[in-house]
């Protein structure tokens, strides 16, 4: 049987067959089993299939196709509204609203969101991470209703694949694990250990298709240019201030 | 055969037995196998066993005893170093040191961090999660020798299981999925939500120790203070400018 954890592969496209209320379930199950700090669970799940609010979501992902398309498309997010809540409710001085805890619940809503992942894929459904959650939040703020206290930090399209894509290749291990301590790179540890990422047949069309010199220009300069890198960070700050995070 | 998507206990405590290669190189295969922002891979794992370096990274989890009790510390970062060099190297105009880089690097390294953990209970090996590193960022930069443009999101111990402790409880998934868009909580879901945790009984004996009201003012009384919130979240953005991320 094939395991997730060493074959996963991203999923765009689906077939219009429906997603199990059990795999849903599954996935929800395995999100709430993960580690998460002090197990306050500050995270929610937003389950869209409604076609209407699929095409409210769009535009915060650029209008990529899966979005609408995708049976189901799962919003995971920050979510100290709850427990403030809880807090209020029960007369205990709380103090959620700041950026650490923004940081320590968005590693707990991104375990949470790997958990779903896996338990989809064991389930013989395909996903997506949708990297542009954090590029638009102001977008998914409006669009799911997310009130002060809730932030999106991962979206994923979920449903049957429609095509069996290959593996995409990785950097080797070496250029990832570090013994001990962190060992800084060497130019000549640079060069080897991109030289089979940058020999990828794949890889190279890239290159020639965007008219550029070599890989580190397309990443650098055409997929996540210097400028858009700016515009969203001072967005995504702005957005956090606004959701009560920047404390 | 048990799944670890949901049987996830957090494992303390460790036998001397040490964790086999081959366990290592499974655990490192399936972070590099998670999803990523543009397979830029923009994360480090650093795999510590020194006992004189784990003695240098206690101090960052207030002196837990599983860091220095643990067989294998991983630390799991951000890395935006390795693909800056290599962006130099190619000439390309390079801006990974930026708050969005950051954000999704996280998502990234903590997605890489989840697969570690199952590949490792997979395995038979027990881990716990150590919530500090972002309280203490500082510490560990220096222990590890991390470089700028490099920061430590997740730590994870690992070992071979001392014990078998029973599974934590956890809100019902009512509490943390909505349907379609976000639904705010009345005051009623709030206590019909929270009632099954308030009623657990290792909870309410946590409320006596404490001599609290409730369990609601264990946590934001007790557990997660204002004043460390405000104290670590002031930390955490200084540490991130230092790196290099506050852009």
């Amino acid at each position: 049987m094939s395991n997730p954890l060493f074959d996963h592969k991203t999923i765009r496209a689906y077939t219009s067959e429906p997603i199990a209320q059990t795999s849903v379930d599954r996935m929800l199950q395995a999100a709430i089993r993960g580690s998460n700090t002090g197990n306050m669970q500050l995270y929610s799940i937003v389950l869209t299939t409604d076609p209407e609010v699929k095409k409210a979501l769009a535009p915060a992902h650029f209008n990529q196709p899966m979005v609408t398309a995708a049976p189901l498309v799962a919003t995971v997010c920050v979510d100290v509204n709850r427990m403030t809540k809880w807090c209020e409710q029960s007369n205990a001085d709380k103090a959620f609203f700041n950026f650490e805890t923004f940081i320590t619940a968005t590693l707990d809503a991104t375990i949470a969101a790997q958990n779903m992942t896996l338990a989809a894929e064991q389930d013989g459904l395909g996903i997506c991470y949708l990297g542009t959650t954090t590029y638009n939040p102001d977008i998914i703020i409006d669009a799911l209703s997310l009130p002060r206290g809730v932030f999106p930090v991962v979206t994923l399209t979920i449903g049957h694949p429609a095509a069996n894509p290959g593996l995409t290749e990785r950097l080797p291990q070496e250029a990832i694990a570090h013994a001990e301590k962190y060992h800084d790179y060497s130019a000549d540890d640079i060069t080897r250990l991109h030289a089979e990422k940058e020999a990828n047949p794949e890889n190279q069309e890239f290159v020639k298709e965007n008219s550029k010199q070599n890989l580190a220009q397309v990443f650098a300069e055409v997929r996540y240019p210097r400028q858009n890198s700016e515009i969203f960070s001072a967005k995504l700050i702005d957005a956090l201030r606004k959701q009560g995070f920047m404390n």
